[in-house]
């Protein structure tokens, strides 16, 4: 019998309760699954980082914390937490990821908004470039990076993927490090964020770097607030440098309603919503992966504190 | 030496006449092309169905007549045109196609219009679907929607697609004739039309067929106007059956300043824009035609008059 604590606001808990037990039997392992165990006999926990678990020192026999969300920065540096500690990388998640990017890299591509806001019956033809001549770069090419990746390359763009270190992704063209970076924004018509947030990344949108992209360019941010920097986004867009923003997540959220992404023409606010986690996958996710540790295989999707994700 | 005709809005030939001669270059086509050729020797004519010629009696030594539309539904009765007569599938025609269709399915399957079009600052969290409980159906599953077919396939949309007469085509749900009809649209959440325009398929989408759909869905139509009954459509978006309608397309285009779909909040009106020929592709199209019919090779995408496309 293993005891594995949820930790995590009480909303959560119905929704996972009934998708995580079933996910257990699944896998044929034999839980007791509670929101209250004795931290000294908790073998597991499934952690939400806004949950009530904040100091993991008296877990003392706890062999693995498996996060419920796929961003960890909030948790990374908490100095208690000495166990592995699992991101979740949920196919559902990946899914939804793909879908937004896809849908909004296709709107800016094709002008749709042009359309959507002026039914003025006024015929205004005038045609996009095909894909294959729309230049796309992902900065972040991690599960969510590359699978979006791979959606849009499927649809013809030529998509350059960044990352911190090496990497070799089929279909994309994958660059690294410093001098990687000015290549692989230099030109690009559309920008993608799906960089971890971390001291490296924040800011990684900044007067330099959106000055490297074609005039007129698109930003696409469905990873963390802080890779921009917001006072140098909102003057590329007034300067024309940048054509448009959709951003769907930011330093403060939900974001107030006085700030000037709400009001600017150039912006289209999303209420972080470019993925969320389903029940249903996650559960068979991290029961998978407990079951990956009972069976003393290395868990899936360890964080590496090193590099914060 | 092969005398082609070009017949078309002199807009028109100002935009082909560099890439047609390339083409026939490239083929290895000796070709005098030119706007004026004497009827009774031209070997061959370019065409475009609102060009000047609408006789073909006199053209008595012509092998045949390349479209420049893909739509050739306003010359196909013409009694006069005894000659093979073939339409035009572009490979750009097709990736722009595709583009706009995944574009505007995404669109709707993700509700992005909500935060396209209300920017006041109230957070709207709502997560859509994913695109595997979204079944999407295509009424019309030649070059253009089987490619639009696979494409959202690809993204993970259940597709149906539905033809007059039988086909098989990869990873669609294909299905044909009146009992497939009702079939391919009964509880269909998205309907994208991509069929030809004939006596059969006008009014295709009407008051019994919108009913079929799932309550609320959306029509996606950059096929051809007639293939939806007005009427019944503005009936359907006014009652709920329907929740927005996009259309490219229309009886008269432009479409006039006060039809009611210019007015309707839940109709999106886009100028004939889903897709276009370009000149270079659609050259190298009609001329590697062209070359087969001179290696004595069976033309391609002739149109067969019985079905009208």
């Amino acid at each position: 019998m293993l005891n594995v604590l949820f930790s995590a606001k009480p909303a959560v808990w119905e929704e996972y309760e009934a998708p995580l037990r079933n996910a257990f039997t699944n896998v044929g392992l034999d839980v007791d699954l509670a929101c209250d165990h004795a931290p000294a006999d908790v073998d597991y926990i499934v952690f939400a980082p806004n949950g009530p678990v904040t100091d993991f020192s008296p877990y003392t026999k706890t062999k693995a914390v498996m996060s419920l969300w796929a961003g960890v920065e909030t948790v990374v540096d908490n100095l208690t937490l000495t166990q592995p500690l699992c991101r979740l990388v949920d196919h559902s998640l990946t899914q939804g990821m793909v879908e937004w990017v896809v849908g909004h890299t296709l709107r800016h591509h094709l002008g749709m908004d042009t359309h959507i806001t002026r039914q003025d019956g006024v015929w205004r033809e005038a045609f996009p470039p095909v894909a294959t001549d729309r230049p796309v770069t992902i900065l972040g090419i991690g599960a969510l990076g590359a699978a979006c990746g791979q959606a849009l390359h499927q649809l013809g763009f030529p998509v350059t993927g960044w990352s911190r270190s090496a990497k070799d992704i089929p279909n994309l063209r994958c660059l690294h490090g410093d001098d990687g970076l000015t290549a692989a924004l230099t030109d690009a018509e559309i920008v993608v964020l799906l960089l971890p947030q971390t001291p490296e990344t924040e800011n990684i949108l900044n007067t330099e770097t959106l000055g490297l992209l074609a005039q007129g360019a698109f930003i696409i941010n469905p990873g963390r607030g802080p890779l921009i920097d917001d006072d140098a986004l909102l003057a590329a867009l007034d300067s024309g440098q940048i054509a448009h923003a959709t951003l769907d997540v930011f330093r403060v959220e939900p974001l107030p309603q006085d700030h000037r992404y709400w009001a600017h023409p150039q912006v289209t606010v999303t209420p972080h919503i470019a993925s969320t986690t389903r029940p249903e996958t996650a559960s068979a996710v991290i029961a998978g992966n407990i079951a990956r540790g009972e069976a003393d295989k290395p868990f899936h999707n360890v964080v590496d504190r090193r590099f914060g994700y």
